[in-house]
This record gives structure tokens, C-alpha cells and sequence, in this order.
């Protein structure tokens, strides 16, 4: 298979179908940007299952994803898309970056969901951006806010079901071949943070060394499973 | 006189009247958040000059602001205020951090001007904030907006006759005993971005070590003296 990128921790491949890939999930964490790592065991296959889960929910309700199939071991066939080179993050709760740059607190709810963008550029650091740096650099920021917010609804039902309360995550969106936006990348605790009791359920284990990142992804897709 | 607050570059005194102060400007230039430092000869006093004559312009424009007069040397007499803790940066024209954290390219003509928000804390290297986040940190943007965008039309129109380009400036807004919101810090090419033929006139000439800055600042203030 011809590798098409290689990123932090899943690997893109071509197919055939030039508008099909294969996405790689790896046993592997990173945190910082890439200053650590770990390679725990099955972590690859748990972040591919939880996807998927979501995915399926996703086109279930109407937002349309890169999602196609999965490929046993943690390997998804979806549709090839031209990331937009923003991330999108979506907060219910302060937590992380937005702690460190304001003078919000770790854990106040925010009235309303609050959707930013951060630039998707490692040697930069993923950099903050505005709503109007958004659009000067040539995207328009509104079809991937519009499809955030309905996302967080959605995610926030699933996970509340299961007794998680969600945090904030980080999405990313492409143009496939007919110009249609579709959520893609992966649907994963590697991208979100997951609070129960006091307790992380995400990458924040991982981050602080709080704890086995695979046991907690592990909890969450048998609960999915069972909800 | 008792110091209220020990600036970068310029020192805040108490007086007998509880709502004014006195500023005085250092002859010293930092950049980079104090990572560079130079004491340039003259340049507190030119800066003072200028930052008067700009004032006085904005009063006479009905822009209310903290300045009261001016006592030699390089002291400015001052209504007291409480700083809002967020520096807000009108911009023309992309330059500086907006082209380090975005794919703009340095001089690219903005459309309209774009204000923007930043957290006023040097142990956080003053990060980008967004309108969401000024509000969310319980500060309202949209006074210190209104006010920005009428400065700039003020500033552009004052050197634009001088034959400068205004390319983007840093303001601090404040509120005095009456909860009045006052123009307040300084308006001097400090804090400014002024090209002029390809050249800078403003205080990138310290930080690139493009050449002295006192020779540029004189040569603007005596431009607004004959204008």
C-alpha cells in the first residue's frame, strides 16, 4: 500500500479508488505536539472502534462523515477528503488550552457552547484563530461551526447516556471529490476530554500521567456498546 | 512620589489627587515581551510628545481618553484608571504575530479593519483572545471595539497627511472613578506599525535591528508639528 501521510498516530494509505483511503489507527499516544510518546498495547484498535460507534451515529443522524467501513485490525476505509487545514474545537466545560491563555478556571460550565478554531500547523504550534482570521485566510469558518454545534448535541446525548460528561473535543472537516464538507479524521477520546466523578476518561491521562489511557477507551466503548 | 506600577518602559505615580497620576516615559525600548532592551537617549521624552499630540487629537474628536496635560520632562499628567486587562490591536494591513499564526502573508491588504483581542499578562506571553473569550472572562469587547475602529479612521486620516501608513497599533482602554471608559496607556510608534516606502518608522526597527528608532520617532513628531 502507498502511504499517503503519516501522522502522530494513524497512518493514510491509498486504494484503487482514488477517492477511497485507508486510515491506519496505531498503538501509539502523543501529547505536546508530539514531545511525548507511548505505544500502548490494543490502543489503535479501541481508538478505530470508538469511531467507527460515533461515525455510525453521526451519519445516523444526519452529518455526513468520511466514515465508509472498517477493516479489521483498525484500519478504516473512508472516503478521501481535503482536510481543511483548521481544527475545530468545540467547549461545554473550561479545560486546557483556553485554562492557560484567559482567566477562566479549570471546570466552569460555559453558558453556551463555545466553538474556536485553531490553526492545524505543528511548526506553529496549532495557533488560536479568530473567526475573521478564519475567513481572511480564505475558509469560511460557518459550515464547520454549524455542523460542530449539531455535533456536540449529538455527542453530548451518547456520552451523558453513559454517565461521561463531555468536555470539549476537537473535529476536523473536509471537501471530497463533489465539494461536499464531511466530518473526518477519527471520533475518539484521543480527541476529547471525558469527565466522570472527578475523573478523566481522554488523553488528559496520558497527558498528566494519570493513569492507563487504554483501560479508560476500553470502559467507554463497552458502555457504548451495552447503551 | 510613591510608584503605583513599574512598567516596561514607562512608571506610574501616585499624586495627592486619588484620580490622576503621573506617567512618566523611560527613555528604554523593549521587544519581545522584555527579551530585548535598549535605553535610547530622547526617546521617553519623544514618545511623551507624541503620544500628547495624538491625544489632544483624539479629545478634540470626542474620544474621551485619560490624558491631562503634559509636565517636562517626558511626564504625562494622567486621569487614573483601572485597566481592562485586555490590549485590544486594530489592523490595516497583516504584519507581525497575525502573519507568524495564520497562513497570511506580511502586507496583505485587509478588506475592512480587523480588531482583535489580546490577554494583557506577560507570564502568559499576551496570548490572542477571541470576542467569545473576552466576554466569557466577564469583560464586554464591544465598548473598546467601537472606540478602536473610530481611532483608526482618527489615526489613519492623521498619517495618511503625513505620508505613513498606519499598518496596524495596540490600545488600552480603562475605567475611571465614574465608570467611564478612557483611551488610556500611550499613543506612540511604540505601539504602532507605520510604513513608509517599504521603510519602518516604528518600533520594528529595534526589533529586526533595522536601524534607530529616536531618528524615526523625531522624524514623525515633526512631521505632526508642521502637519
Amino acid at each position: 500500500m502507498t502511504t499517503i501521510l503519516q501522522g502522530k498516530v494513524k497512518t493514510l494509505f491509498e486504494t484503487d479508488d482514488p477517492n477511497v483511503v485507508l486510515i491506519q489507527y496505531e498503538d501509539k499516544v502523543t501529547a505536546g505536539n508530539g514531545r511525548s510518546v507511548d505505544f500502548p498495547e490494543d490502543k489503535g484498535e479501541i481508538c478505530c472502534k470508538i469511531s467507527e460507534y460515533l461515525f455510525k451515529e453521526m451519519e445516523s443522524r444526519g452529518i455526513r462523515t468520511h466514515y465508509i467501513s472498517t477493516v479489521p485490525r483498525a484500519i478504516m476505509c473512508c472516503k478521501r477528503v481535503e482536510i481543511i487545514p483548521v481544527e475545530v474545537v468545540v467547549r461545554n466545560i473550561a479545560a486546557g488550552s483556553i485554562v492557560r491563555q484567559t482567566t477562566l478556571e479549570e471546570g466552569t460550565v460555559l453558558s453556551e457552547p463555545l466553538v474556536e478554531y485553531f490553526l492545524k500547523d505543528d511548526a506553529k504550534d496549532d495557533p488560536l484563530l479568530t473567526y475573521d482570521r478564519v475567513r481572511l485566510m480564505g475558509i469560511d469558518p460557518q459550515p464547520m461551526r454549524e455542523g460542530a454545534i449539531l455535533i456536540n448535541n449529538i455527542l453530548q446525548e451518547i456520552f451523558n447516556g453513559i454517565g461521561l460528561t463531555l468536555v470539549d473535543f476537537k473535529l476536523e472537516f473536509g471537501y471530497d471529490a463533489n465539494k461536499n464538507i464531511l466530518l473526518a479524521d477519527e471520533l475518539s477520546p484521543d480527541g476529547m476530554r471525558l469527565w466522570k466523578e472527578g475523573k478523566s476518561f481522554d488523553k488528559d491521562l496520558f497527558r498528566k500521567g494519570q493513569g492507563n489511557i487504554v483501560d479508560a477507551y476500553k470502559y467507554i466503548l463497552e458502555q457504548l456498546n451495552v447503551r
